[in-house]
């Protein structure tokens, strides 16, 4: 498989010229709100199509398309949907690559509105137009600025650029996450929601997002997936690039119902999706919560090359709490060897624990975890990965441990993961620690479960060589 | 069962007369920390002791516990182990009633420190003191201000007042916790770290805790417990008054080996616990942020009467992730009568979902929430609770929503939790929902756990009502 098949969707993300179709004066309109976000943010040229008017926000209003005396990159379509199909014909016959189709009345609404979306369908069959939607947001894309999220900046915030790439078959899914990743500092790259998918679909963005040299993580929410021969094939291949996270809802029986009566989705058997996830390498998440954990780990670490893992805390309970969740996630909480263990007790008070989990005690310091870290994880081949659990209360714990980790960071390309808890010193504590590229969760069983999901792309990453 | 055992440790509590046994003018000192944080705290008085100053903190220091004229309430020892042992047995002599040894140096450091801690156990048989510790933090209550977590505010905030208590095995665990609190704006009432337990133990501090009026809900951490039988007693009485949730870490072998190096407890099988915990009516919290969040909807909202839940949504996404959860969790997404979905569908435009999960799409207003609880939570005996999950960046979602809310809720006894996605609108939301009662969680899936919960202790009440 090429990536040239991908190649027409850069229009979506990277178009010179795009028309607002709807783009109105008239406050509280979609089409309103979608034109003024782009003239104020969008990095190319954006002009506004509406029979109705002659000017909007000042500027000259074409009244079609076909009007525009120059080649049109992308049509945000933003009119009823009837209009909307009409509107989406001319952008077609003019040679526009792409219409984002933002309006609701399709499919979802019905049979009349089924009929309108299999019109939609004949359009991208005759002509080369791609069309995004219908009945969904559409596309936010951090490097060129398009954003065509109908949502003001004070209800939903942009995150700012960052390698993770989201694909959603529910909008409103899409817009708590990304005003959720905007709050907690996290980046974004694309984010892309496809609604009804009449055309392009959760299968031809992630081909395309496969081969976005800005995109490191590929998370995905769907429903369910229209080809699953086609959906897997793609699959299989993009993980071996990058990988590729999946919360699928519609797990349970009942729950698969609301599926159907939600976005119409016939979902099929969950273990079905559970086994072909498990095969082509898709990283699945069982709840909203991991989606996040997970991705974050996975954008901020390299994946582990094995399922050795190094503990190192200053809460002894904490420290249980994390070999509990690594036993639950198939981890290896390593043995280390007698040679490693006397260096460590040789430096440290004879209270501390120097066996994995690795116990320092309320009376850590900072340079303690680094002499572990140093010992245990750079010193030691057979751990692949390290988890560690800061109490900042402790009074030898600085805000200066950052630095001690920095350094550890620097010398090693196996994963390190951190659980932090706490109040605001612990919140800079994390900040710090996070600034340096090391992801902080707040409990023990969330750092475990991010530290799974690089363990497990280790071993996606090594089956797919192993299969070439 | 009486509630006359646990009266007499009142006296960690609401004393009126302190001593800080080790108190100092030295700063960093545990014993200088300790008296400070009282002296500018506590509501009664506290006195210091030490027999190598005639002065702390400009008052008169005494030599000996022996050497006041007047009863004391309560003593915390703050001194090497050796000399903790010979302080506590003066304060015995002398008749105080509790003593908080937070000195290590006892059971957990080997076979010297086990000894010394024998010795304590055995003024405990001849005299009528307790003792909480050694090895803790001792104890933090909301009320009387006392507090002997030695760890300054700047480090380790303190949480304000609230209905929740909590005994914790673990002296970094609590700390974390409270600290966590605080910064979360949750409340507490009181919170004992009780180390190695030689004497008072979690099954003392529970029994405590039921008879304290001010305590709604009981959270525990523990690795293990000292004597089973009278654990599983204690819980069963205490179940009837209010809640239990207990954190049993150690549940895989991994970690429970983990726990004999951490506190030196033999955890014994994991599902002896289960069981035990099952059958006694306490709710077992698999991680810290399960514990964190049932206790946050315990303290929050009654018990529901039955497992028929209410889901409303603005986002059709959620809302299945919902269902998925509340199948996962046994809570049955109950059908509604056709005369309360005609209801609903006369005031409704045609595409919000009137069957339950019931989902108002993006088109969802505030008073949509409240018309369909009304109707289907209000007005539909077979509804025992409803779940919330509302995206505020909808254009008809205000801060307002937090009023339609507040009414239902005024006419309800019947619980309601909540989800809220998003950023900074999002938690003015939230905060405001909070205020009124009303739990709000970050993912739908934590708000169904949190929801699980309440259903949980309905059916632990009505087990215990028909036992007796």
């Amino acid at each position: 498989m090429s990536s040239s098949a991908s190649k027409v969707l850069e229009t979506f993300f990277t178009p010179r010229l795009i028309v607002v179709v709807g783009a109105s004066d008239t406050p509280n309109k979609i089409g309103h709100i979608i034109y003024k976000n782009l003239r104020s943010k969008f990095r190319g040229r954006v002009l506004p199509v509406n029979p109705k008017h002659e000017e909007v926000f000042g500027e000259k209003c074409y009244h079609s398309v076909k009007d525009i005396p120059e080649p049109v990159d992308l049509a945000i379509i933003a009119v009823p949907a009837r209009i909307a199909v009409l509107a989406t014909r001319e952008c077609a016959e003019k040679g526009v690559r792409g219409a984002i189709i933002v309006s609701a009345g399709f499919k979802e609404s019905g049979s009349f509105g089924a009929k309108l979306e299999e019109e939609l369908k004949e359009i991208t069959e005759k002509h080369s137009i791609r069309i995004i939607g219908p009945n969904c947001l559409g596309v936010y894309d951090t490097s060129s600025l398009i954003d065509t999220f109908f949502c003001s900046e004070e209800k939903l915030r942009r995150p700012k650029m960052g390698s993770v790439s989201l694909v959603s078959q529910s909008g409103a899914l899409a817009m708590a996450v990304l005003d959720w990743m905007a709050y907690q500092g996290l980046g974004i790259r694309k984010c892309v929601s496809y609604g009804n998918g009449c055309d392009v679909n959760e299968v031809d963005l992630i081909q395309y997002l496969t081969y976005d040299a800005t995109t490191k993580v590929i998370i995905v929410y769907v429903e369910g997936v229209s080809d699953g021969r086609e959906f897997m094939k793609i699959a299989e291949e993009a993980v071996t690039k990058k990988p590729i996270l999946v919360l699928k809802s519609g797990r349970t029986e009942k729950g698969s119902r609301a599926v159907l009566s939600h976005t119409g989705t016939l979902t099929g058997s969950d273990r079905i999706y559970e086994a072909a996830f498990k095969q082509c390498g898709i990283i699945r998440a069982n709840s909203l919560q991991d989606l996040f954990d997970m991705s974050k780990s996975l954008s901020m670490q390299p994946p582990a090359q094995g399922h050795g893992i190094l503990i190192v805390t200053n809460s002894g309970g904490a420290g249980v709490m994390m070999v509990d969740a690594c036993e639950e996630y198939g981890l290896e909480v390593r043995q280390l060897p007698r040679t490693i263990i006397r260096r460590m007790k040789e430096e440290f008070p004879t209270h501390f624990i120097t066996e994995n989990p690795i116990d320092l005690t309320g009376d850590a310091y900072d340079t303690a975890f680094g002499t572990v870290l140093k010992e245990a994880f750079l010193g030691y081949k057979d751990i692949d990965g390290a988890i560690l659990c800061i109490l900042p209360q402790d009074p030898g714990i600085t805000i200066k441990i950052a630095d001690v980790f920095s350094e550890i960071k620097r010398k090693s390309e196996k994963p390190i993961v951190a659980c932090c808890m706490g109040g605001e010193f612990t919140e800079e504590v994390a900040e710090r620690i996070e600034n340096i590229g090391i992801p902080v969760f707040p409990t023990p069983e969330r750092a475990v479960n991010s530290m799974w999901a690089l363990v497990r792309y280790g071993e996606i990453l090594k089956d797919a060589h192993n299969d070439n």
